[in-house]
Order: C-alpha cells, then sequence, then structure tokens
C-alpha cells in the first residue's frame, strides 16, 4: 500500500483543533494535524473527510491506532447504523436521512465516525449530512467542547436525529395523500403505497440501530466516563429516535391496512361492475323480448299480405266487394291481438 | 430572549399556593407566586398555564430550575407520552383524549407538567383536559394535599386516564355499528373501518406509554418517595391504563378481521352477482332459441304463401277447386310441424 | 351515604362460619358474621353476595378494612381478571365463562373476591358461576378448610377455571361446524368466522391474565403464606389455565386461516362461475350463427318465391311447361348449397 | 374404590425389575413387582401400562406416592406435553406422533410417564409409541440402566422425538405437493392447505412444549441429580426438537404463503376468464354485425322482388322487354351496393 | 465395524500440522498425522475431509476423543447451524450459501467442524464451501496460527459469512426484478414470489444461528479462553451476520408486500375487464337496437309492396294511373317516418 505524502492535499474538507473550547489551529494536511495535536496533549481534534481515499485512512489508522476492521468497514461503506468499541477508539456508523417529495423518496447519507481521547474523525460518503453546521454551532456556543470527544459525538448524533423529523412528516403527508388516493379509487395507488412502504423499511433500518447506539454511548464514552449533563442530553436524542421510530412503526400499519382497503374497495367496485353488467344483461333480455314481439306484430301483416297475393283461380275473399279492406282489416286486426298477447305477456 | 416583566398579565389561567392542605394565595403573576413560595418554605404551588409565551417559560425554567431540553419539548408540543427526570425535577408529557363521536375520531390534549418538591406546573396546549375539575375536587378533599407535589401528580394521571373511558365506550359502539353495517352490505364501511383504525392507532399511542410512566412514578417521584397509600392509588391508574390498552388491541384486532370479512363478503357478493349474471345468461340463450323457433313457425306459411303468389302459367295447385284451402291447410300442418319438432327439441 | 340497620335482610345469598372445618354459623345478617367471628378468634366466615347494595359493601369494608379502590371496582362491575393487595386483603376479579350453543357465545360471570385472614367475601354479579357447589364440596371434604382463606381462594378458582373446560370444547365444536360449512360453500360462513371470532377475544381475555392472577396467589397468601400442598393444587389449576389459553390461541389461528380459506374459495367458485359465463358465450355465439344460418338457408326459397312473384311480362321461365318445378328445384338446391357451404364453416 | 386383588391379571403389558443393568424378574402383577422391589433396595421397576383402569392407577399411586393430580390427568388424558414435580415423583406427559400419509393427518399417541428413585411407569393410552422397542434396546446395551430411571426417561424421550423427523418429512414431502398443485391450478387445494396446516398446528402444540420439559429434566432429575452424560444425551434430544420445530414453523410460513399465492393465482385466473369473456364478446358484437349486414344484403333483392310483385296496373318496367333482367340486375346491383357499404364499414 | 487400516488411503483432501504457525507436516493418512501430533506436543493439526466414510470419522472419534452423538450428526447430515461443547471438543455445523441466479435458489454447503485444543477437523458434505483458500491464506499471514484452533475456527466462520454477502445481494437483485414484473402486470409472479421467498427461508435457517453460535464461541473457546483480539474479529463477523439478517428479514416484509400489492394489482386488472366487458355490453345493447330499427325501416316497404301484390279484384290503386309511384312515394314516406321515429328515440 502507498502511503500519501504528508502534507500532499487531501479529501480533507474540514479540520480543526480546538483547545478549552476555542479553535487553535485549522491545519491543511493531517500531518499538520497530528502535529499540533502532540503539541497540546489537552487539545482535541475534529477531522471532517469526504470520500477518502484508502491511503488517508491507512495514515490515521496509523497515528490513531483505529482497529483494521472498523477501517474495513469505513472503505466499504453499505454498513448499517452501528457502534463498536476497538480498545480505547469507538467507531460509530449513522445513516442520516433526506426526504425528496418529488419521487417519494428517502436518501441516506452513511456517516462514519472514529473518535478516540483526543480526536473525532469524521468520514461522510454522500453529501449530507452536512456536518459543517454542526461545528460552526459548537464553535459558537461556550463550552460546547468541555466535554471533549463525547460532545461531538453527541452533537452529531443530535444533527442526525434532528434531520429525521422533516423524513417523519414528509411520509406522513404521503400518507395521507395516499388515502385520499385511495378514496378516491385511483388506480395507480398501489405501487405507490408498495413504493412508499419499501423507503419507510429502509428508513426503520437507519434509525432503529439508534437506541441501542444510544445506550451504549450512555453507559460509557471511549473514557469510560460520559457526564451526568451529557446523559440528559442523550436521553433527549433517545426520546426523538423513539418518536421516529414509533412514527415509523404507525407508518408502516397505516401503509399496510391502506393496501388491504385498497384491495377491498377495488374488490367492491368490481361488484358493482357485476352488478352493472347483470343489471345491462336484464336490461337487453327486454329489449330482445320487446324487439322480437315487435318483428311478430309486424310479421302478421305480411302472411296476410302473402296469402292474398297467392294466384289460386278459387280464392273466394279476392272477388268480394270489400276484399281489400277486410284484408287491411285483417291485418290491423292480427297486429292488435299480438300486441295485446306480449303486452299482457310483459313482453312489450 | 426578552424576559416578560414581573407582575405583567400573563396566559396563566389557574394558580394557586397551597399550605397543609389549605389554598392560602391565589397570585395573578408569576412573580406573586414566587414571593408566595418564598414566604412559606412548606407550601406549595400548583401553577396552570395555558399556551404559556416562551418567556413564561423561561421565567419559571429561571425559578424553579428546569431543564432546558424540557422547555424546549414544552415549546415545540407534539410530544409522546413520556415521563423524564432532571436532577430535583420531573417532566412529564400526557395526552388527555377526547370522542367526537359525530366525525368518529379521537382528539387529543396534549399536556405537560413540571414538577419539584414545591410546585406542580401544568401546561396545556388544548382546551382539554380541564385540570380545574381535579383541582377543585382536591381542594374540597381533607388531606388531599398530605402527599404534596405527588398527590397533584397522581390526581390528574387519574383525571387523564379516566377520561380515556368514554374513548373506549366511544370506539366500542362504532365497532358495533360498523360490524353491522358490514353485514348490512354497505360499500362505505371499509372507509370507515380505515379510518376508526386510524383513530385507534392513534390512541393506543397515547395510552401504551403511561403504563411505563406509572412504573416510574412509582419506583419513586421527585424527592425519592412515595406513599404506600399513593403506591396504591397509583397501581388503580395503572389498572385503568391495562384495561384502556387491552380494550384498544381488541379494537385492532377487530378492526383488522372486519376488513377481512368485508373482503371476503365483497368477494361473496361479486360470486353471487357472476352467478345471477350467469344464470340470466343462461335464461337469455333459451329466449334466443324460443324467438328463433317461432320464426321459424311463422316462416313457414310466408314460404307457401310465396310459393302460390309465383305467376308460373302451369301449376296445377292453383287451379285446382280447394288449391286456396288446401294452401291454407299447408301453411298450417307445416308450422305445427316445426312446432312440434322444436318442442320436442326443447326449443319452446 | 345511609348505613343499612344491621340485622335487616340483605342481599347476602349463602353466609357460614367455619372453625376447624366445621360450620359453626350460618348468621341470617351480616352483623351475625361478626359477632360469630368476635366470639371465635380462629374461625373464618365465607360470605356470598349476589349483587350487594352499596350500603352492604360499605358495611363490609368497614368491619374489615377493605380498600376504597377495591370498593369501587366491585361496586362498579366491568373489570377485568386481576388480584390486587391492599395491605393484609386481597382483592381478587375472575370471570366464570359459560357457552350458549344456541346463540354460538360465551357469557360470563364476574366474580369478585376479597379476602384476609379470617373472611373471604364473594360478590357475584350475574347467575353464574354458581358458588354453592364448591362450598358444599368443601363442607363435605375433610380437612378442606385447614389452609383457611387460601383453600377457599383455590377451590373458587379451580371451580372457575374447570368452567372453561366446556367453553372450549363448545367452541371447538364450532371450529369443525365451520369448516364443514366453508367446504360446502354456504355464504353465511363469513359472520359466523367473525362472530365466533369475537367471543374466541373475550374468552382470551378472561383466561390470559389469570396466569398471572396464580403466580401472584402461589408467591404468597394474604398471610404471606401457602402451603406446599396447596401450591401443587394452584400448579395444577394453571396447567389447565394454560390449556384453555393454548387451545384459544389455537382457535384464533384456526379461524383466522378459515376466515382466508373461505376468501379463497369465494375467489374460485367465482373464478368458476366466470369460466361457466365465459362457456356460456361461447355456446351462445354458436347458436347464434347456427340460428342465422338456417335464416339464410329459408331465405333462398323466400327470394326466388319473390323473383317469380314478379309481374313482368316477359319471364321466359313463367312459361316453361316445367317452370314450376324448376322454381322449386332451384328452392331446394339453393337451400342445399347454402347448407353445404354453412356446414363446411362450421356453422351449423 | 373397590381395589383388584392383588395377583389378578391387570391391563400391564410390560414389567420388568432391573438390579445393575440386568434383568432380573418379570413378574405378573403389579403385586409381584412391589414384592421385588422391597426384596433389592438398589433396584429398579418398569412397569408398562395400556389404558389401565382407575384401579391400578389407585394400587400404584398407593404404593409409590403418586400424587392424586397427576393420577387424575392419567385418568382423563387430553393433557397438554408437560413435566411436573410432585415431592420425590415426577410425571411427564408426552405426545407421539405418527404421520398418515393417506389421510395426510398426523396422529398423536399420549403417553404418561411417572418416576421415582426406584420406579418408571409408562402409561399409554394409543397403540404408539411402541416402548417395547426402546425398553429391549436398553436391555442389550450395557450399562444403559446405570443411571436409572433418569436413563430410561431419556429413552423414552429419545424415542418419541426420533418419532418425530418421518411426521416432519411427511408433512414437507406435502407442502411440496401442495405448491405443484397450486401451480397446476388445482381448484382444491385451499382445502388441503387449510387441513395440513390444522394438522401442523396441532403437531406444533405437541413439540413446542419439549424444550421446557428437557429444560426441567435437565436441571434435576427426581433426585436431584444429572449426570453429565446424561445431560449431553438430553441437549441432543433437545437439538432435535428444535430441529423439529423449527421445520414446523417453516411449514407454518409456507402454507400460509402458499395460500395467499392461491388466492392470487385464482383471482390471476379469474382475471383471464374476464379478459376472455370481454373478447368472446367483442367478437360476438363482430358476428352480429357480420350477420346483420348479410341480412340487408339479402333483404335488397326481396324487396325488390315485392315490388315489381306489385299489381299496379300502370307499372311501366312491367313492360320493357328487358324488364326482367333489369330487375334481376337490380336486386345484384342493390346488394352489391350494401355489400361495399358494409364492407367500407367494416362490419364484413 | 470394520476399522480402515491405519495408512490406507483416505477420503482425506487436505491435511496438514502446524507449529508456530508453520506447517511441519501434510501426512497422506490420519495415523501420519497422530504421530506427528504426538511428536509436536504445541503443534495442531487442521484435517480436512470431504463425505469421509464411518470408519474414518470412527478413527478420528477414537483419536480425539469426539463424542458419539457428534459423530452421529456427522454422519446422517442434515443439521441446522449449531455449536454442541462435549468436555474438551467443540462440534460446529455451519451452512455455506452459495446463490444460483439461473434458478433463482440457494444452494447449501453443510460444514461440520470438530475442535480440540491440538486439532481442527472439517468435514464437508458439498464441494462449498472452498476451505482450501481459507488455508492458504492463514499459511500465508504471520501469526495467523498463533490463537491455535480458535483462529481456525474464526477464518472458517469468516469465509462462510463473506459467503453470505453475494447470496443477499442476488436476492436483492431479483426482488427489484420482482418489482418490475409486478408492475409490468406479468402473471407468472406470483410463482416466482413465492419460491423466492422459499430460498429465503431456508437462507433464513442458515443465518439466523449464527448470532447463537458467535456468542458460545466469543463467551469461550474449547480451552475456555479467546483473546481479546480474536474476540474483536468474532464481533466483526457477528456485525456481517446482523447484516445479513436483517437483509433477509427486509426481503420476507417486501416479498410479503409485493404479493399483497400484486393481488391488489390483479384485481384491479379484473375490474378494469368488467368495466370494459361491462361497456362493450352497453356498445352491443346499442347496435342491437340500431340493427333493429333499420331492420322495421327495411320491413315497412316489403308490407306495403307484399299488400299491392294481393290479388284482389278491387283495389282502388292499382287502377290509379299514379298508384306505382304513389307505392313507392308510401314505401319512401313510411321508411322515412320509421327513421325519424328510432332517430328521436335514440335507437339510430
Ligand atoms: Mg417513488
Ligand atoms: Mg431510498
Ligand atoms: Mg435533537
Ligand atoms: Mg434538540
Ligand atoms: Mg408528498
Ligand atoms: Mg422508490
Ligand atoms: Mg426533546
Ligand atoms: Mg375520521
Ligand atoms: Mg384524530
Ligand atoms: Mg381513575
Ligand atoms: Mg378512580
Ligand atoms: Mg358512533
Ligand atoms: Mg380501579
Ligand atoms: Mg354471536
Ligand atoms: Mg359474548
Ligand atoms: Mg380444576
Ligand atoms: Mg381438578
Ligand atoms: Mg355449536
Ligand atoms: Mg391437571
Ligand atoms: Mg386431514
Ligand atoms: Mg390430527
Ligand atoms: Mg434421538
Ligand atoms: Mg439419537
Ligand atoms: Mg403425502
Ligand atoms: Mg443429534
Ligand atoms: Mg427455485
Ligand atoms: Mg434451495
Ligand atoms: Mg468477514
Ligand atoms: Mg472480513
Ligand atoms: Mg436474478
Ligand atoms: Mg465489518
Amino acid at each position: 500500500m502507498t502511503r500519501s505524502t504528508p502534507g500532499r492535499a487531501t479529501g480533507l474538507v474540514n479540520n480543526a483543533v480546538y483547545q478549552k473550547g476555542v479553535k487553535i489551529d485549522s491545519p491543511a494536511t493531517l500531518a499538520g494535524t497530528f502535529a499540533t495535536l502532540a503539541a497540546h496533549p489537552d487539545a482535541i481534534a475534529w477531522i471532517g473527510l469526504y470520500r477518502p481515499s484508502a491511503d488517508e485512512l491507512a495514515e490515521l489508522a496509523d497515528e490513531f491506532g483505529l482497529h483494521e476492521l472498523a477501517i474495513e468497514d469505513a472503505v466499504h461503506a453499505h454498513q448499517r447504523p452501528k457502534i463498536e468499541r476497538y480498545g480505547d477508539t469507538l467507531f460509530m456508523v449513522l445513516k442520516a436521512a433526506h426526504y425528496i417529495d418529488a419521487t417519494e423518496s428517502v436518501e441516506f447519507g452513511e456517516l462514519h465516525v472514529f473518535s478516540g481521547s483526543n480526536f473525532v474523525i469524521t468520514v461522510r460518503h454522500a453529501e449530507s449530512p452536512d456536518l459543517s453546521v454542526v461545528r460552526k454551532r459548537m464553535e459558537t456556543t461556550p463550552g460546547a467542547f468541555d466535554e471533549g470527544a463525547e460532545a461531538i459525538l453527541y452533537a452529531i448524533l443530535d444533527a442526525v436525529v434532528d434531520g429525521y423529523g422533516p423524513v417523519v412528516e414528509g411520509v406522513a403527508n404521503d400518507v395521507d395523500e395516499i388515502e385520499t388516493q385511495v378514496f378516491d379509487g385511483d388506480a395507480a395507488v398501489s405501487r405507490r403505497i408498495y413504493e412508499l412502504n419499501r423507503e419507510v423499511i429502509e428508513f426503520e433500518r437507519a434509525v432503529s440501530p439508534l437506541i441501542g447506539i444510544i445506550d451504549t454511548l450512555s453507559s460509557g464514552f471511549a473514557d469510560g466516563y460520559v457526564g451526568d449533563i451529557l446523559q440528559q442530553y442523550l436521553r433527549d436524542v433517545a426520546d426523538h429516535v423513539v418518536q421516529a421510530k414509533e412514527r415509523v412503526e404507525e407508518f408502516r400499519l397505516l401503509l399496510r391496512d391502506i393496501l388491504a382497503v385498497n384491495t377491498s374497495l377495488v374488490a367492491q367496485r368490481q361488484s358493482e361492475e357485476a352488478q352493472a353488467l347483470s343489471a345491462a344483461s336484464n336490461r337487453q333480455a327486454e329489449e330482445t323480448r320487446k324487439i322480437s314481439g315487435w318483428a311478430a306484430i309486424l310479421f302478421a301483416p305480411t302472411l296476410i299480405a302473402g296469402i292474398y297475393g297467392m294466384n289460386f283461380k278459387v280464392m273466394p275473399e279476392l272477388h268480394w266487394m270489400l276484399g281489400y279492406p277486410f284484408a287491411l282489416g285483417l291485418m290491423l286486426v292480427g297486429s292488435l291481438i299480438l300486441y295485446l298477447v306480449f303486452k299482457r305477456k310483459g313482453w312489450l
């Protein structure tokens, strides 16, 4: 493995050393950071990296004694949220979430955090979460760095969890929209339900492990000590995680129920179609009867006309004075009788 | 943050200081309350607020040492029911529930309670719950304030939980109505089931955390001591919570089952429609056969009439004496034969 | 609250004082019972009440120090099965169950039991359970009262749980009937499944808490001591409760499955109807073709007759010697040709 | 209760006394067994009964101090698998299972086992399980009886659990068959799925309690001691139980899924039928149009023939030399025009 | 049982003895291995077998004191993943998994591992997993054998779990394909969902027990000691197992949901078919009306022609000069009137 030359420009995006809550240095290289730390034993470095190269990670591992397995995870990314303690260092994986309403999807930004007594290394693999906001807030809050690495870990965790709020609200909003869509009979809703549900499942996988992570943090940071005040702040984060988790579980229930309701409604509509078809079929049968009746009624005079059109020599009626009106009368009477018969039978 | 001037009129809706179970003062301002408390070390204040401003909360936080995180929650509202201990103070979130039968919905009134050794602050964000009733009952019950803040917490909790009873009854009633509707074949029921279910899920989220909250209260109030008597009263509340929770779970089961039954019934009706359609189709086919048969029967004399209407010079029948009756007879016989043939074939 | 005059006739339905397993008194009033107990310090009273008035409960509470909350529950009824210890007294709620095969419903008889070192008070709110049988069996069994109140509690619990057996058998029988009904294609079965399921859920709510109740009883009765022998008997009751509970869970599974199967079968029948409809429609189309074919075959001679019925002066055929037979032959041949054409096309 | 005369022939089917792993006696009566045991304090009796009478059980209870409640269970049968310790004796209920492929059902043989320091009593209520095989294997294995009653209990448990293997295989085979049937579109499969599922549920109820039973056995047999070696053998049985349980759970999942798939497939077929029906209906509509078109085409010459069949004195065409061919031409041309019109309209 | 002659060629596929991390011998026979081990007390043997004969297993059991029950399991194969400790030896069953995309199925290779202080025996029953890769990597990594048998166990476990990754990816890919297929309306997808789900269930059964297995390993290997470093590596494996397990659970959820969505979509399509059918039926009814109307319109001139074709002596119109045009006019007018009537009634 080729080491990157110390001092060479790196994927380092944000880097500072703090002492007694004051930023004392912002080295441009990792080597610079190591030097500053060596010179100030009570200082703490917060090194922010964006998609670092394997070489940069190796350099950090070498300096701070980071564990090979943690480095392996940080290189591979696609980890589940977790916390691991390797001797004096902690390795934490978080998933920041961002809701994109246009595609109704949750986008995740994986964040890896290494921490020890005098350093916190944050490794981002996506644009979000934007840790510069967190860093700025801490730098402008007096005493924010007093608890050392633990305080930084808390601030990061808090920022990530605060970011879940808009996701929860976005999904809640979509669930409401889906309800309207379902009851409006929109056929495309099944797909939307399924896809939102898939996002929710993925979000649940990001949120759920955090309760255990906070527990582990609470029961002792890297140096085996977490101040009472920080404990309360961690409990607050835990409360927000539980809140998010409860909502997510509610979404899962609602989406499952709404899919069932949709299936029920589709069946209902189908049942109504079948009823309509049945009614139409009955109407059609009635019409066929009516048409047949009229055909028969019209047929009667035709037959009579046919009969008196026969060329028999001996057909007395043909010689009657009133033979013709008689024939016409016969046609009328025949048709009338048929009409009355069909009327009585309810065909007309 | 601008502090509100002490003594200025506030969102304070109910405010009293009690000593040995007797109301000794009802100050119009928070500042007045603080003064009375300072003058009577064994007194206890119950401060009732309705949608307080951030300034009022800050004033209280300042006086009673309320934790910043609890204040943040109280400002934001939309919290889940929970209890948090911050040093000597407790912060409790409850959700009073109210059932509106007209819209078949559960309305929630979020209630935040801060308590310490000599104060209880209740912060309402909605009209309900009406704590003045609770306060009146305590004021008129001898010894009601003997256990201090704990007794007030119990009374509030009891009132909130007692309020769940009508909700449970209302939902139970709706479930019964829904059953009738389902078995009456009302098509609109799917939506009602879903929406009631959604209310029930929300209600469950209000009720469920109370068991843990009562546990925490039981295992020691702010001053680390809960009298035996109060313990029994808390157990009574817990029993009522469990009762509500059990009913809610039952509702969830019933609503899920009734939706499944509804889908089954819709399918059943659909199947019956299909059967009806099939039967109608068969009836129609029969009628078509019958009509066709009669058409053929009527057609026979027409053909014979046509034949004897032909103008051939040499057509012996035309010269027969009885040619005409013969033709008529032929028509009758032809029709009769066809009638018998179709009768035998079952077409008529 | 007006006290009932001591000695006045009450809702007391069964009342006796036992000493060393022998019934020494059956006082007609509560006051008489209190007097007998006072005179015999090692005696035990079993007071059986049926829907007692608030006054009677107050009199008992006063004498035996029953807790206000327990009394409140006993007055309100509609409690879930539970056990509560208030100082030296126990309060237990049980639900006896009775299966009514005609309506396929489970009827519950709520039973409240108060017990202390020298008394057991049983309060019934329904006809069942019939405790006189339990009392008689204990009175005729030597040593049955040796363990005091605990033995009576066991006997009541055993009677209630033994009563669950027939309920389980009744439901099992109905489930079997439902299976037959489902596979016989009876459309009304959805409702029956749902309603039986509802009864089963309610029954489950009666049975489930008993495991916890027996646990509490086992780990120490009112006087903090349960003999080894009684422990074994309680374990036997617990075993029967578990047995009932397991069956109930099985019923829930089976009823859920059978509903799913029913929906599947209904869909299956629907699919078969659709197939039948499709077949009928095809048959009908064939018949229409056949009828149309015959109409065309019959039409040919009509047209020929029409043609030779025309009155043109110059129509050579009309003057042919064999014009008439020629026309008839033409009719026959025309029809035959059409018949063969349609036959070949498969229309006839 | 009349005691059976000692020495009278009983429902005793297999009875032997062992000492240091050797069969020292096979008494024909229970009394004989008791005598042999009394004469050899370090011997152990294995008494095998098949549907014993109440008297026989009472005789054994009397001799070995069996508990009344265990006897009650053994008389009633229909117990769930369980283990109970009554003082120095153990009472164990097992359910041997047998798969009958013809009826696709699981048949259970309930087995009750009483054991103490010097006896094991096995009570069968069904033909299976065949314990004589177990007994034979133990008699021919050196040292098999060294652990006393515990070794016999292990051997029985092992035999029962080994018997679950073929059941699991039989059900697995049926599940495979059902899959084929479902995808072949066999309509009868819903019933088969349901009924097999019912058997699986019942089998699960036989298998599940065994894990707890083995735990209880492992943590101390009747004499409070289980050798290390036996522990390992029990763990092996437990492993086989877990294996059976896992498969059973898998079957439940698969059967639930396959039912859902079947419903989906039925709906699919229904959808295809509906499509076929729709297509047929369209074809039929087309044919109706075609037939109507031909009817109109044939009708044209009829009308013309009718017109020239009229008897008006003044009809010039009738006197034309070529009137007749003209009429025939008119018929042809009229039909042709109609033919072309209908052809263009797509009716033919 | 006939022992295989020591020194005879066996099913031994890979066999080596290591000392201080260096391979000191690769004996061709088991006997050779035993001899080398006896000569080097601090050496460790890794014996790789492929479908060994019962004799070979017996030889190993004899030499290393392997337990009869473990041997039984190794002979029978078809075990669930598990770990068992028999005195100083461990017996572990693992299932390597391989995804075959062509058949969309997971293939399992059962692997049995025996280990003691100075040996690891790996028994394969399938081609995979290929342990030679693992062995090679360890042989080329300095210090890889320093932790003895435990290090080998870890390496095997790691290789098996690493092999789950591609399975998870393959299934994930298929789930995505299935989603596309479902929303494209492919009818065959139900079967694919079910079959993939079945594979996933089986895979879950391979993965799930590993968490317990790693726990057992972590809390002490055969010699009751696991180094800190190995612990961390085991935790890494555990993390990967959890990751696989979570994905598998996600797949199960998604496949269940997608089946429900598919059923919903099929119902939707069915509903649309029913609507189409209904529309077609209405169109057909309209056409029938139109055709009937035209039939009646055409019929009018026919009747008139028939009437004037009658042979009555006295029919004034026949003698009119303009009788013929009058008749033609009558035909036209009659048809026109009918046309207008039907037009107004909406039949045409
Ligand atoms: Mg989307
Ligand atoms: Mg996403
Ligand atoms: Mg936050
Ligand atoms: Mg915050
Ligand atoms: Mg949206
Ligand atoms: Mg998406
Ligand atoms: Mg908060
Ligand atoms: Mg609503
Ligand atoms: Mg609401
Ligand atoms: Mg209350
Ligand atoms: Mg109350
Ligand atoms: Mg209502
Ligand atoms: Mg109560
Ligand atoms: Mg009923
Ligand atoms: Mg009932
Ligand atoms: Mg009993
Ligand atoms: Mg009994
Ligand atoms: Mg019945
Ligand atoms: Mg029993
Ligand atoms: Mg069967
Ligand atoms: Mg069976
Ligand atoms: Mg076995
Ligand atoms: Mg075995
Ligand atoms: Mg079979
Ligand atoms: Mg085994
Ligand atoms: Mg496959
Ligand atoms: Mg497979
Ligand atoms: Mg690995
Ligand atoms: Mg690795
Ligand atoms: Mg694929
Ligand atoms: Mg890793």
